[in-house]
């Protein structure tokens, strides 16, 4: 495949025809011309409010990309990527551009051709019989989980909280986290088809042997495993994935945990680290605090506060009535058992002798049976208007269980508003209601020691800029956590941007120092990740000089 | 850190005194110089019988070593590295040089500085509470498993089947496969220690912090993943690793599913499936045929056939009478259940159930308890003298659920010797019985066709140049299987060891062409692995110039 030449008759006849040519920048004229002499016009998209709409964050720096492409297969996604290195433009891939708190659809440098993946969203196959799917990066959880209902296939994938447009190649390029005995979800997809930053193609593992039977099964392929260059890089676009499935369970049974105080959060810890440690506990338990919580049922009280301060200090009492109102809990963590009947009687017995040892704790099982019922009340209740408030919190746990089973929801991105000014669509996208919101989510054993640290640092940074500490923890694996802690702020008041942006940075540096690092980082993180392990970093550009010394792909963008 | 210069007086009073030097040959004079100017006398070792005792191998060509050295620590081997690229001779680093099958310790190409790790033996750290170990190069299953016993500590490892001496790290740098839950014993590792063909250091994951608290937990680190470029591949020598352990399960119970008749295997693969992707079984099943484990228990009849033919061709009705002496059916596969009391039950109920689907299959499970039984039962024959038989057979079964509970054996490796006509030492090491010994291990989907396919490709061949058909399947994950033929052959043969090779080439490209790729390779492979995938090699080797571009590290392993 090579570029055909620019300015052949065709592509000036076209471009003659054409009014949309109006609209392109002189000084892009060109690039205009050379992608048009290569993609159909459907697929270039110079149009200012389509290009700004794709720059919106909700992290401190907007980007706009020069130019949008939205190819449709993997051809004009090689076909792009050769015609930027020729043109000395930046390449910039997203899947569905939903990677908020972590730089949303903005490139890592202004004036990128964004390369908009969101077309290429084919389910290429689904396997029942493997409990696997071949998935295109436009492909979204949502998607897929329809797809997956409507052939009556019995295969659930894992999902994450990032609503259901969130596209999977995308989260899975990020290594985002999910719930279930999937929820590593980088280490259950394979086969990965690259387009090189040169325009050729790679597949990793077995699928570079075309027809391999074992291409969907098996990640690490003969020789050196190299799947785990192309995430959390710039390396390389990623046009097709295969994502292991898992089969629909005979039972399921949600849990909650509950703790009514903060203290025995390191005692739960340990408990939850042994139950997973022993294997009776597979899926990841995520333990959000109540200000997290919160956030999922209110908006910050601008009313009664300014938002200088964080409402815990600012208005303890207010902050206590709202908690209150809802029943939100100082920490609840959830997630899920799952197998014969038998099975998830015998893990749920054993997780209470565990949990036994944590003081003060509350212990909700929620089988499916009971969930069934619940939902059958729900809905007579609502029918005749009774009791709304029970209704709305039997809501939120149908949601909740749900997603467990992985369905995901809009309504698991309520929390990204809390201090946002404006409304959010049906879609609940953070940036339409212009809501500030970073992530800092480094990395812990799952320890006491180091879950009572990371919260004393965390408390003490978000305190002194004024923010509430709205804190998500999620088991990576048997043995490490997540700390996630997001920095909620209003986009709109330059002011608190900024002292966002100082929280962020101030805790992000002091967090380095400690060791705690992020398990993934966004524009606003990546200058300080490098200093905290030069070599490791020195490395993985010498791969970058090896593979890409143009710099095409994603400038910055960890590389 | 750079190397001193040679020819220092120290160096030169050194090898004056020194009468080794007589045994180097003139043309490696200068290396030998080199070698003593940075590194302790004792590291080095022109030894004619060192270097021919480590090219013995089980395949089929031996290479000899130009220098043994034998670092006592990452620097040394820095040094090694930094020497041998100056010198422009190659390194090719073992760790146990126990790669039996897959070429031992013989390096790729003649004359290369053999850099033996196993002095490197240090278990740097163990941690009870996150349960996870810190070793070096040197340390083996056998010593790890010894530590852990003495230091009191309730933790277990992995084991595999390559003996008490196998080297944990070399068998990761392979991605061996194990026994339990943690089988996939690549993926329980993480933070690796990598001297890079310059000599410099890379750590992996957080391993690049010092210091970082979850460098010991958690595998991918932040930006691209690393680890995974350094198994299979000759781009860095891994010098220390975290390996992640298991807490003694409260209740184990071993398995023993037995087929009489080949028939249902494919049936037997499907359930296994089924029980995996359920969640209900973890752990890595095995699955021999019965000239596999005959192996275990006798000699190749050279008194009554010539082994020109397969037995099962050449004498089928002594090849049965071997089998019924020792009990031995068709298939036997084994595997372990491990969790509460209750969660046990429950797993080995749904299992039973799902089993029922297998025509013929005899279920034999052995809780601790019974396994407790048996060896007192055996004791007491012993001493009285009684059954001699039964009692080989017990501790047959006694070995091997002491394997599967993480306890390494020498008696695993008795299989290897099957043609050999020389007799192995205490430690079964096959090349002291000259044993013939080279694997093919495709990966296959783990479904009744692929597994119906390969045996009759894999039979095919094996007939046709007259060896029995030797076959172990293991469980990879919860969708894809090894499917592990075992050519074994008499070394001292040449006529043999010929058709061995025909047999290895013939079948290797058959499966090749159809797909099926072998999960690791010897040299005998490598040959034929890169016509399967071209574009996947063309990029690792682009990978393998950036880094090494001067070919310092085992050129030909992998790449």
């Amino acid at each position: 495949m090579k570029l055909s030449e620019p300015g052949s008759t065709s592509v000036k006849r076209l471009l003659r025809r054409r009014s949309s040519t109006r609209q392109v920048p002189a000084s892009l004229q060109r690039l205009y011309r050379l992608l048009l002499a290569i993609l159909p016009e459907e697929c270039v998209d110079f149009d200012e409010t389509a290009r700004a709409d794709l720059s919106k964050t909700t992290g401190f720096e907007a980007r706009e990309p020069a130019v949008l492409v939205r190819p449709r297969c993997t051809e004009e996604v090689q076909l792009a990527v050769r015609l930027a290195a020729r043109h000395g433009t930046h390449v910039y891939p997203v899947s569905g551009g939903k990677n908020w708190g972590y730089g949303d659809a903005c490139a890592y440098r202004e004036g990128c051709m964004l390369l908009d993946l969101s077309r290429m969203n084919r389910i290429v196959e689904v396997n029942e019989e493997l409990a696997y799917c071949v998935v295109e990066p436009g492909v979204t959880q949502g998607q897929l989980r329809q797809h997956l209902r409507a052939s009556g296939c019995k295969l659930v994938a894992d999902a994450v909280g990032a609503g259901p447009d969130c596209s999977i190649i995308g989260n899975l390029m990020e290594r985002g986290i999910g719930l279930s005995r999937y929820a590593d979800r980088a280490g259950h997809s394979c086969n990965y088809e690259v387009v090189l930053p040169d325009g050729s193609l790679l597949h990793t593992g077995f699928g570079g042997c075309p027809g391999a039977p074992a291409q969907h099964v098996y990640k690490a392929g003969v020789g050196p495993q190299l799947d785990g260059l192309f995430a959390q890089s710039n390396l390389g676009i990623v046009t097709r994935a295969t994502v292991w499935l898992m089969p629909e369970p005979e039972r399921f049974e949600a849990f909650f945990l509950v703790l009514r105080d903060e203290q025995p959060l390191g005692a739960l810890t340990e408990a939850l680290r042994k139950l997973r440690l022993a294997g009776t506990m597979r899926c990841s338990v995520h333990a959000f605090n109540g200000l997290r919580v919160l956030g999922g049922h209110e908006r910050f009280p601008w009313h009664a506060a300014d938002g200088t301060q964080a409402l815990e200090v600012a208005a303890p009492e207010l902050l206590q009535r709202m908690l209150d109102r809802h029943g939100i809990p100082a920490w609840v963590a959830t997630g899920s058992l799952s197998g014969s009947s038998a099975e998830v009687a015998a893990q749920k017995r054993e997780m209470k002798r565990v949990l036994r040892a944590v003081p003060g704790l509350q212990t909700v099982f929620l089988s499916d049976r009971k969930l069934r019922l619940l939902k059958g009340v729900r809905q007579v209740l609502e029918r005749w208007k009774l009791l709304p408030r029970l209704c709305r919190r039997m809501e939120k746990v149908e949601v909740w269980t749900d997603f467990l089973q992985g369905t995901p929801s809009y309504k698991t991105l309520s929390g990204s508003h809390w201090r946002a000014r404006g409304e959010p669509g049906p879609d609940n996208d953070p940036r339409d209601s212009n809501s500030g919101l970073v992530w800092i989510p480094p990395v812990l054993p799952a320890t006491r020691e180091a879950v009572e640290e990371v919260t004393a640092i965390g408390k003490s940074f978000f305190r002194k800029h004024g923010f509430e500490f709205s804190v998500t923890i999620s088991m990576l694996n048997d043995r490490a956590l997540c700390y996630l802690m997001s920095i909620h702020f209003n986009r709109g008041d330059e002011k608190e941007r900024e002292r966002a942006k100082a929280c962020h940075d101030e805790l992000l540096v002091e967090l380095l120092a400690r060791g705690y690092i992020p398990y993934r980082g966004g524009p606003q993180s990546m200058p300080f990740l490098q200093g905290a392990a030069p070599d490791f970093w020195t490395f993985a550009r010498k791969i970058k000089r090896a593979l890409d010394p143009d710099g095409v792909i994603s400038p910055k963008r960890y590389l």
